[in-house]
């Protein structure tokens, strides 16, 4: 998808928000338990619920992956249940992915051949020729961490080098000599509140992905303040706090209802800035 | 495997090689493409050939990943393969992750419960709590990206902060304080040649994974020089230039050959280094 459909998708919905399908076992509702694909099942469930309140979904590997061979069935069945019948969403495969050239080139081949999600979450640690292998592909997107929702993002992601420049905003900077905002977005945490001032000196135009509403406490109100742009420039993330907002047979309504509650504070906020 | 067996089956084999399994079903011999299942066909031939001159394999799960739900299969078995034949194998599973602690939570049980692999390359961009999660399994070890081996390792990692620090060296020093030298090695590309001195500086007593001799260049001799401890310290890597070895039906006698030609290499650094 390119960066005008995704605009697109968010002014007619009202809504920048972002579904995180992190689904573990351990959480969906005893009665999801006895399908046969829990976990599709479960996804399916939330998908038909929230699809008309938000404009992205987001899976995280890693609850797919810890179900081996299963998980990796649910998780393309997932993608191909998006795609099959809410093609207008913008697909994000959250899997912090990079490594050497010819090994994120593999990676690419996966998520953006095989798969076809739009867009893949990559850590920057490795530098360039991790990130473009990502890159050759028309209208798919590399979502580079910068500055993550975690305690841990102060170890490195914050420290300073000889000419005062944090680290977060050196991967900022250098990272937009390998793609424009047309095929490059970042990763930044709503918990970083008024840092999203001092990411917009740097990425004026990026989309940002923004994890870190919700469970982990970051303030939407403040995103928008510090990081909203007249694209809207923002897609909020929110996983826990939707998907898991009932334990009953009625979590589908209810994370629903949870989504539905989040799209209206975001039409809200589109409104006051002027998107 | 915890440290102590690590070291002893290099003293016994007199060796220190990793075999990557980078299995790509591009490169693999023509023959082998009628197999059931490729992938693994070609990788149980080859850790047949190979497992006498090594003491360890690392699969790389970009090439497994992209072919899906096939691939998860073929990671599957070779892992039990290894397992069940040649249990004294220590087991990278190549899968550069990292992400919040939850996440890192559910990538640790993957691969250290359901799949049982010895240790799992992480990347430190997101720092402590990122990290942590994969440090709560006895004998299971993070091998935690320091100073990689490809190009790009220049973008970031070799950036000085306000002290004169360089990002690998604080990400050795700050790692230090979550795990000692039982849980955690560092991976420093054999391509790095005399940093090799400096990073000694950071952590003498480590474990280095080291990726890099062969295809990407890097010379086992210089690595040894400013590498080498009195137990060893070095597990060196080498993907394509044993498995890719030969291309005909004789791959499996060619990837033995050249693994005994490492192997008899290390062999003569370890008695030069009185290990």
């Amino acid at each position: 998808m390119n960066k005008q459909k995704l605009v697109e998708q968010i002014r007619t919905k009202r809504s920048f928000l972002c579904v995180g399908l992190d689904t573990d076992l351990k959480k969906v509702p005893q009665c999801m338990l006895s399908e046969e694909d829990p976990i599709f099942a479960f996804n399916k469930a939330i998908i038909d619920a929230t699809a008309s309140y938000c404009i992205a979904y987001k899976p995280n590997l890693a609850f797919y992956e810890c179900f081996g061979v299963k998980g990796w069935v649910a998780f393309e069945k997932t993608i191909n249940y998006l795609r099959k019948n809410y093609p207008e969403q913008f697909i994000i495969a959250d899997a912090k992915r990079g490594d050497i050239g010819n090994t994120s080139a593999m990676y690419a081949r996966a998520f953006f051949e095989d798969l076809d999600v739009d867009a893949l979450t990559v850590a920057p640690y490795m530098g360039e020729d991790s990130v473009t292998p990502f890159l050759n592909y028309k209208d798919k997107w590399v979502v580079l961490l910068a500055l993550t929702s975690n305690k841990g993002s102060h170890d490195f992601q914050l420290t300073t080098d000889e000419n005062g420049k944090r680290l977060f905003e050196e991967v900022l900077d250098k990272s937009q000599k390998w793609a424009n905002d047309e095929q490059m977005m970042y990763v930044v945490g709503a918990t970083q509140g008024k840092l999203f001032a001092d990411i917009r000196k740097h990425v004026p135009n990026h989309f940002l992905l923004v994890p870190g509403v919700g469970a982990q406490g970051g303030s939407l109100e403040e995103v928008c303040k510090y990081g909203m742009t007249s694209d809207c420039g923002l897609i909020v993330n929110s996983s826990r706090g939707i998907i898991y907002a009932d334990s009953t047979t009625n979590f589908a309504e209810a994370a629903g209802k949870a989504a539905k509650a989040l799209q209206e504070e975001m039409a809200t906020l589109l409104l006051a800035h002027k998107v």
